[in-house]
Order: structure tokens, then C-alpha cells, then sequence
């Protein structure tokens, strides 16, 4: 069938194309779970370029109708990912005020929480953590090459460090590593780290003073704001997109008028907690804002293989230049995708090498050269890609069961879009309830959740939360989704005279 | 033979009997490595009490006459002690003012030493590092927990930790390991580090804001000093005796008049670099002192272990009362006596703890699970004790073949006292040598060496040196120590026309 391609600024053939596709699926003619026609069928049967009809599938990816399984094809969405809405796009496209009504610091929010949830103890189901469960990994992989490790070495673990430098076979295990992903450092500017938080914690120390601003996603990963309060930073909160990430408008707008802006904090796949994914062009355009500026961009990329694309996607390091600048920071970690027992992060930090090493070195010292050793024969090993491969098939099956269950025992209006990839999803609820509320009460259940204003500091996220999604979905796992949601309609049903906003 | 009880009080008893030995041993009549007569022959011999023949002994001990040999006995020192001036006790008793000509930051300074160090790669010989060599430690033992830790709990790697909290196994561990040296912390206080420097940090975070002032003894590790100065704090140096170490006098002073003093950081045991060893009376002291003026003292306690001592020394932590005070933060590791490649350290924080918790988890989460449990096995293990007196002994071997090395090749005037344990010498040099000299022309000769201005921000330790006796004293040890003498003499010649100081 060929389209009509007239108007095709306006409405480009792969849209045209793509509203088809769309019409198809609302109709229950496509149904859900079912497969595609590939890239090669669309172009035979609609006459087109490949690239449009890869540009088709992508949009109904991007619309959330579709999604692609890797090696084997697009599939139309099952009723998990739509038959909720999606969640809104922020109002605001300019950095966001901390409301001083509402403010406490995040530290003192989270050590609440924390300490609610020590002493009510462990807890029968954990959905507040963001951590795959241990059976998703490849232990025995893993295990294999300890063992063999401490053969080889038999004294590895009485060796000190003697300088104070990252161990030369993890500096050139990781700058390849870094490659496939379509960044290029040298080894000897790699720097290991204890996880992905040291790495972090370090770039805000290299480039910020107390007193100075960082910028940050908003929602954001508690933990970054944590380490910005706790070195007397300030954190400035940018509206972000629950789909491309950072508004770079707000963020362009806040280096023009805010003098103290050191630095931005960027996740820029699968963004925590609202999964995003920053398009090519925003990375681009993001490393030149940052080079503009003179800002340091600190890219936290811990989740980058946790997304569900056909190819390897860059990070913004990519576009780094190290020749003139070096602007960008870059931190990434085994801990969420291989081996979280080892706690071995890295990091490459541009023209703020030296003085991230510096500081490390006084901080915490070196490494232990076991697990930087283990690491680097990780990522070598045929079993890392693998088991990735496998880890990313488990998840997303977790995510659309999760999503489910958020449909079936959810309140109505609650607000939900399927992250393309990783280990969490973010819920908007219904205006009238208190995530607050719901942490206290929910682990009265014995569930641990994870509430909306642990992520900001601005009071916006009291209605929404993260639940995890990196356990495999059992009975109860199901009936903690159902208890949830009665719990919910419980909050809901005691507050009758409170006007209702509209979800 | 009964001695003339006399006059006892100017003269008490045990010192006319010490009197008789010191005479001895100069004359020869007992010669180095001799064994001394036991409490119990003294006894007899002098027809004293049990207590005034131990009071014999440990003056001897304390005036470097003679040394204890666990389970053994005491035996003469040998020349390497005896043939060198000791260390001078400092001359001035209030803090010390850096000297703004000589003043560069410790960090920039240490950087320098580093870069230069690194630009020269490895070397054949580190004397600059205070590591023992790993040939000390029971790989063996250490690597059979390993193997059966990773049998036993196969999965143990791909466990990430759920709750910010340290491995109740290790709490439980280290809470019984520190009642072993008269500590008494409840498990739940004690939290996991990476490394002792972590813990020194994490301390220095929770007890200081920038611009606060922490004392430190002079001369002191310069790891503590770059702990200070990366956080923006100032460091206040101390004096401290070679022998018992921070002057209580001074410390007292400065808590008198420094109103934006909020802690102090001491190494009671084998002080680094002076190798002092604190009497309890002043841990006692200096314990009340921090009370009185509501100073945290944090106590670095990594050397404990490798004083030669027949009791184990209790750490100023036992004089701490946890019910109405809490005032000592506690920082301990097993990276020099046991397993320098875990890098595993632990602290308990006193009235502090909650805060350290917190800025731990915001900084680098938690640790691993792994290496947690194989300290917490390693400290528990028979191998441990037996490890340590070994360890301990062959130490004490290296220090006196050093010192007697240091008596052979350096410059006449090199003052030298023998630290009672550990791994390493501090000299005062000449007064015309700089050791920041030295350590280049030492590098250039294929020698690491441990410059005094390494130490200290006053501007007095130039003429100072730190050696490691961490590894065996080979033929090449040897030689690089006639290499060190012949490059200070050949500073001392080439100042003929410079005014000698007195030595």
C-alpha cells in the first residue's frame, strides 16, 4: 500500500505510516504480544526506504505501542503498557524552586525512612530497592573466575597496593570495554572506584565548593542529592521529560543566570526514577551547552546496558573532545549489571583527572587489585554479553508483569510509562494520595517501597513512586501489588471532602 | 644482693636497681642479645618484690636498654639501638604556627612527590612505603578462608547489599575481636569502611565543618593531614614526644584558646612517623580532656597489633563511656597486619554514629558482603594470633637490622630512637641535609624513601626521614642503605661554607 507523501513536512510518510500501525493496535488488530512485519516486510509491502520504515517502528517504539526484542523483532505492547496513561510531561520549563513549606533536607528524609524500615527489620517483599535479584545474575560465571583468580594468584589478597594508582589490567580492560559503547579513553586516565556513589561523590568534589550549584535531573536518584547536601553544595532541579530526560532549555537558562553553577548531573539512560532515555542529539547538544558554559558534566551511566536497543547506545562521553576540553565526567559500575558484590566502579574524568585521583587518594586510598582483577575479566569474558543479553529478556518480562498488576489493582489515574529497559518503574497516583503516608503503612504489610520525595527536594513528588521490578514476579509479588492498591483506595476513601484534582 | 632502700623517694628502689643493669650493659659485662635475668630471678637475686623487679625491667625497656620478646623474656638491645642518639623530645610545649615561607599545601606537596614517583616507575627498592612486605602475612590461611567462603556461599558476589547497614557477622566479629583489648562496643556501633582511611575521613565529616580546626600530633601521617586539607579544615600540629607522643599540655592549650577546635586525631600506638607508643595514663587524660571541651577524638588505631608488647595494649576507646559521653571515634583496619588486599576497615563513632552512617551511605553505599566475612572469619581464625607474633617478630628482626644499617652508613649525627614495634624508622638527619633533595637524588638511584616535609606543614622536618623495615633486609636493602649514606654525605660536602647546627 503506498501512502500519499504530500504534506510531508508536515506529517512526514514514516508518521503516516506509523498512525496506521497505531490504528491497527487500538482496533485489536494487531493484539498484543504479537509480532511486527520487520523493517524488510514494511518496505516491500509500503514501498518505502529502509530507513523509514526503521524510523516507523521506532516512533511506535518511542509512543510506547511497540517494542523491540532483541534479535528477534518489534511486538505490539500488551495491555500492561496501555492500558494506563502515560506519564505527563513537566508543566514548567525552567529550574524548579524547592518549596520552602514543604523542605527538609533530603538526608534528614531519607535517614527517616531508612530508619523506619531498620526497625521494622527485613521484610517479607522488597520493592524499594533498585537492585536486579541475585537470580538474575550468573553466579556461577562469576564464582568460576574468583576461584580461578585466587589459583592463579595465591597471594592476591596480602598484596597492598604499593601506588597510589588503579591497576594497569582494569585501566586497559575498561578503556576496551569503553570502546564498544563508542567512547575512547586512554587507560591511564580510567580510575577504579568503590561503586558507581564513589565516583560520583568524587567529580562533585573536584569541581564544586561549598556553596556552589550543581543541577540535577528532577526527579532525581536520592543518592546525588544526598551527595550534593552533604558537601554543602545546592542542588538545582530541572524539569526532565519522562522520556528524553533533562529539559536542556532549563538547564541552558539556568547557566545563563545562576553565577555558582559548577556542574550538572546527567543519567542519561534509563534516568532514576523516571527511565528516560536522552535522544543522540540531546547528549550532543548537552556536551556542547557544558563546554559553552564552562560546566563540568557529570554522567552517571550506570544503567546504559539495561536498555532495550538493537545496537550499543553512546553516552554523551562520546562527544567529549579530550583534546580541548574534557568536559565531561564520566561513572559508571558492575554493581547493578554483573557482579554486585564487588562494589567495583570506575570512572574517566576528563580535564579533572588528576585532581579526582588527588582526591581519591586521600579519601579512601587504592583499590583492592582482587576485585578490579575480577571486574576487568568480567567484562572480557563471552559470559558478560550473554548474560546481559539474558538479564534484559528477564527484566523486561518483570516490568510488564509489574505494569500488570499496576493496571489491575491500582487506583484509577494512576499514571504509568513503561521504561524502555531496567529495573523500576515510576508512578504518578491519583492527586489525593500520600506516598508518605503509603511507606508507613505498607511496611506495616512488611513491603518496602520507595516514595516520591525521596527524589526531590521540591515537593512535587508526594503522589508518586518507584516500585522495583528486579525481582521475579511471583504470587507475592502480586499480592503485594493487590495490597498496594488496597491500600490506597483505603487513603482515597478518607479523604471525601478534600476536593480531588484531577489525575 | 639487697640494695640501700634509702632515700627512696629521690631514688626509688627499682631505679638503683635499673642504675645496676644500665651499667652492666655499657660495660659489656651483658652484651647485645643477651637474655636478662626473669622477674622471678630478680626477685630472688635482690630479694625484691615481684612488682619492683617488673618496675626494673620496664624502665629498662623504656630507656631502650633492653626489649621484651612475647612468652620469652627480656633480652639487651643489640648495637643498632644502642650506637645512635635517640630521638629529641621537642623543644617547644604550645601548638606549632606553620611557617608561612616554608608553606605549601600538603596536598600539592604530596602530589609532587607522587608524580615524580610515577614518572620514575616502579623502583627496585620502596623504602618509602609503610606496608609489610607480603612474604609477613599467611597468603596460605587467607587464601583457604577465600576458597571456602566462595564454596560456601557460591553466590556470594552477585548479592548486593540491601540495607545501608554493615554484615551483622562482621559487627558481631569486630565487637568481639575489641573486647579482646578491653574495648566494649555493641555490635549495632560498629560499621564497615574501606580501609582505616575511610574511616578517618568519615569522622573528620561528621565532626567538622569547613574552616574548623582539628589538632593532629606533629610530626604526623600525611594521610590525616590531606583528610584535613581536602575538607577545608585546618590542621593544628601538636607536639609530640618520640616517646609517649602528643603533649597534653599543648593539646590543652590549643583546647583553651582555639575556639573553632572540634576534634583531634591521634595514633596512640606506633604514632606515625615518630613510632611513639601512648602511656594509658595520658590515653586516660586525654580522653577526659576531649570530654571536658567537647573535642571528638578520633583515634586512628591501625598499629595496635604490631606493638611488642606481653599484654595487648587497650586503645583510649576503653576509657571512652558510651552511656553519658560517646566522645571517641574509634578507626581500625586489617590492611597492615592481616590482609592488605581487602582493604577492610572498621569504625565505631560513638555519640557520632547515626552521622557517620549517614555520610557513609551517601557516599559510597555499602561494602561488600565478601570481604566483610572473610575479615570477620580471618579475625576469628587460631591463624590470626599465630600470625601476628610471627609477623611481630620478623618485624622486629628488619627494624634492628635496619637501625644497624642506619648506624654503618649515615652521616655521624643521625639520631635514631627504636620504636617498640612496627614497620618503620624516623631519623633526624644533619642539619644541612634536605631530604627533598635526597628523595629525588634516592629516586634517580632506583630507591623510594619517605621525605620528613611528607609529614608535617610547620617547616621542621626537612632534615627528617621515614624508612620502611616492612620487608626482609636483603643484600639489596643493605645496599641501598650505603646508597642513601653516600648521597648524604655528599650534600653535607658539597655545603662547606653553610654554618653546621649542632646535631
Amino acid at each position: 500500500m503506498p501512502l500519499c507523501s504530500t504534506d510531508s513536512r508536515e506529517n512526514p510518510l514514516y508518521r503516516q505510516l506509523a498512525a496506521l500501525y497505531e490504528q491497527a493496535i487500538a482496533a485489536g488488530t494487531l493484539a498484543p504480544g504479537m509480532r511486527m512485519p520487520s523493517v524488510r516486510e514494511l518496505c516491500q509491502r509500503h514501498h518505502v526506504s529502509l530507513t523509514t520504515a526503521l524510523q516507523v517502528l521506532r516512533h511506535l517504539e518511542s509512543e510506547g505501542r511497540v517494542e523491540a526484542r532483541e534479535r528477534v523483532g518489534y511486538f505490539v505492547r500488551g495491555p500492561g503498557g496501555s492500558a494506563l496513561p502515560g506519564a505527563r510531561e513537566p508543566e514548567v520549563h525552567e529550574p524548579l524552586a524547592r518549596d520552602p513549606q514543604v523542605f527538609a533536607g533530603i538526608n534528614e528524609r531519607i535517614s527517616v525512612f531508612l530508619d523506619k524500615a531498620r526497625r521494622a527489620g527485613p521484610v517479607p517483599l522488597d520493592l524499594g530497592s533498585a537492585m536486579p535479584a541475585p537470580s538474575l545474575f550468573d553466579a556461577k560465571a562469576l564464582n568460576r573466575l574468583a576461584q580461578g583468580l585466587l589459583r592463579e594468584q595465591p597471594d592476591i589478597l596480602v598484596y597492598g597496593p604499593s601506588a597510589p594508582t588503579t591497576h594497569p589490567e582494569f585501566q586497559q580492560a575498561m578503556a576496551r570495554h569503553a570502546l564498544t559503547f563508542g567512547v575512547c579513553v586512554a587507560p591511564a586516565d580510567i580510575g577504579a572506584t568503590h561503586g558507581n556513589s564513589e565516583a560520583v561523590n568524587l567529580a562533585l568534589d573536584a569541581v564544586a565548593e561549598p556553596g556552589d550549584v550543581i543541577a540535577v535531573e528532577s526527579p532525581t536518584f536520592f543518592g546525588i542529592l544526598q551527595a550534593i547536601e552533604v558537601r554543602g553544595l545546592r542542588a538545582l532541579e530541572i524539569p526532565c521529560s519522562p522520556r528524553t530526560g533533562m529539559s536542556l532549555e532549563a538547564l541552558e537558562l539556568a547557566a545563563r543566570n545562576e553565577p555558582r553553577l559548577k556542574g550538572v548531573v546527567v543519567v542519561p539512560h534509563l534516568q532514576m526514577p523516571q527511565g528516560s532515555v536522552m535522544p543522540d542529539a540531546h547528549k550532543e547538544r548537552l556536551v556542547a551547552l557544558c563546554v559553552e558554559h564552562g560546566l563540568a558534566l557529570i554522567e552517571d551511566d550506570i544503567y546504559r546496558e539495561f536498555v532495550e536497543s538493537p545496537h550499543a547506545l553512546r553516552p554523551a562521553k562520546a562527544w567529549d573532545r579530550p583534546g580541548d576540553a574534557g568536559q565531561v565526567i564520566y561513572c559508571a559500575s558492575l554493581s547493578k549489571s554483573f557482579a554486585p558484590g564487588l562494589r567495583q566502579g570506575w570512572m574517566s574524568a576528563g580535564r579533572w583527572q588528576a585532581r579526582v585521583q588527588m582526591l581519591k587518594f586521600a579519601r579512601t586510598r587504592n583499590m583492592q587489585t582482587w576485585s578490579q582483577l575480577l571486574a576487568a575479566r568480567s567484562v572480557a569474558s563471552p559470559a558478560y554479553e550473554r548474560h546481559m543479553r539474558r538479564m534484559r529478556a528477564q527484566l523486561r518480562i518483570q516490568r510488564e508483569q509489574s505494569a500488570q498488576a499496576v493496571a489491575r489493582y491500582f487506583p484509577a489515574g494512576t499514571r504509568l510509562s513503561l521504561p524502555p529497559g531496567g529495573l523500576s518503574l515510576w508512578l504518578e497516583l491519583p492527586a489525593g494520595i500520600s506516598s508518605t503516608l503509603l511507606y508507613d503503612q505498607a511496611l506495616h504489610s512488611g513491603i518496602r517501597i520507595a516514595p516520591g520525595p525521596m527524589f526531590s527536594n521540591t515537593g512535587r513528588y508526594e503522589h508518586f513512586l518507584r516500585l522495583s521490578c528486579g525481582m521475579p514476579f511471583t504470587a507475592q509479588v502480586e499480592e503485594g501489588y493487590r495490597t498496594l492498591g488496597t491500600l490506597m483506595a483505603g487513603q482515597l476513601a478518607e479523604q471525601p471532602l478534600l476536593p480531588r484534582k484531577a489525575a
